[in-house]
């Protein structure tokens, strides 16, 4: 049977288990979700999709599940990739992928839905400044582990790099510039090159060109 | 050989993978991080200990991994607790984990550091209040979650429960009253009372008394 993941083109969260899927050569459709439209906000998708009023949600007949690490992990249980080749690898691909929803993603969704999708008037330049210092530092930190190496983890591409990458792909601005940061610039081209990569827009259903 | 887990008894983050350790029944000890002297920042502190400059960090033998969804999975791994009896409720363990660290306690360890850690002449309120705004919305999908039910996921203690609990606990005010949210309170109260509960300040070194 078909998997749905229920996702929208501007969510780099989304994109995460779309990648992931996608490059899998798992059978996967993308169900559109109007998160513009508020629809993970309603009641209806809180009752009936998921609880925590967000996508991705991945439904593989009577699984449900959400959150793009879990989706990622449920992936590689199903099909053996992109977890890491060994034990110690699993666990330092987890980490990865821990850290970016904890400490770079989480931050520039929301920089980037402040700067982008938000009225002009009420964007809040404050909170925006002050997540844009948090990203530098994760950019940082992301910088440097990529020194020598081509993946995050091993020798190919795994969850922690398709949930790092993730923001970074997008053409609004909200602080993240390629060019900045060279070690982060050769990694993402590389995922660019893998066989199959689609960006967002071209993944998922649904992106600003829609809504213009 | 006893594992080491260094941490600092401010750090919900810390107390997430302390508790998995204690309730484990493991043998571990903590290793005090001078946070708040900028230890974790410090270059020796990413070149030998973590990379990316922060704790926790758990040491057992020749392992090392950080972020304390990873150190919670690898207590789950080698007890068997904690991650949930099945496998349906093994993804809503990591799926509530991921959640937390994504969505609630990401922005309330970042809201009550910068409420209480900070001089008070360089506090932003503009900020505080945007995360104190997310933060609602986050309690109150935990909120309606508890609803009829004494655990995260399941019929006991689950790291997913250990995850989210960590920063809720802590008396520095960062825009959080037990009191405004019942369900939230009643299963406080049911990890409080599991046996060999205990609270951040007394389960590792370091609090606000120390530097008073």
């Amino acid at each position: 049977m078909t998997m749905k993941l229920y996702c929208f083109g501007e969510s780099g969260n989304a994109y995460k288990a779309a990648l992931a899927l996608e490059l899998s050569g798992l059978d996967w459709e993308p169900v559109k979700v109007d998160f513009f439209g508020g629809e993970t906000r309603s009641d209806i998708y809180r009752s009936e999709i998921n609880e925590m009023g967000e996508a991705p949600v991945l439904v593989d007949g009577d699984f449900r599940t959400s959150q793009s690490g879990v989706i990622q992990q449920y992936v590689t249980d199903k099909t053996g990739k992109f977890g890491g080749r060994d034990e110690a690898e699993r666990y330092e691909v987890l980490r990865w992928v821990f850290w970016d929803n904890h400490k770079m993603s989480s931050q520039a969704g929301m920089t980037r839905f402040l700067m982008n999708f938000l009225p002009e008037d009420k964007r809040p330049a404050d909170v925006i400044g002050f997540m844009q210092g948090r990203l530098k530092a994760a950019y940082a930190v992301l910088n440097a582990h990529l020194q020598g190496r081509d993946w995050i983890v091993g020798d190919g591409i795994t969850n922690a790099d398709m949930s790092c990458c993730a923001y970074l792909f997008y053409p609004e601005p909200f602080g993240f510039d390629r060019k900045d940061w060279p070690e982060i610039d050769r990694w993402l081209s590389n995922i660019e090159n893998t066989p199959g990569w689609k960006h967002p827009y071209d993944l998922m259903p649904g992106s600003p060109a829609d809504r213009a």
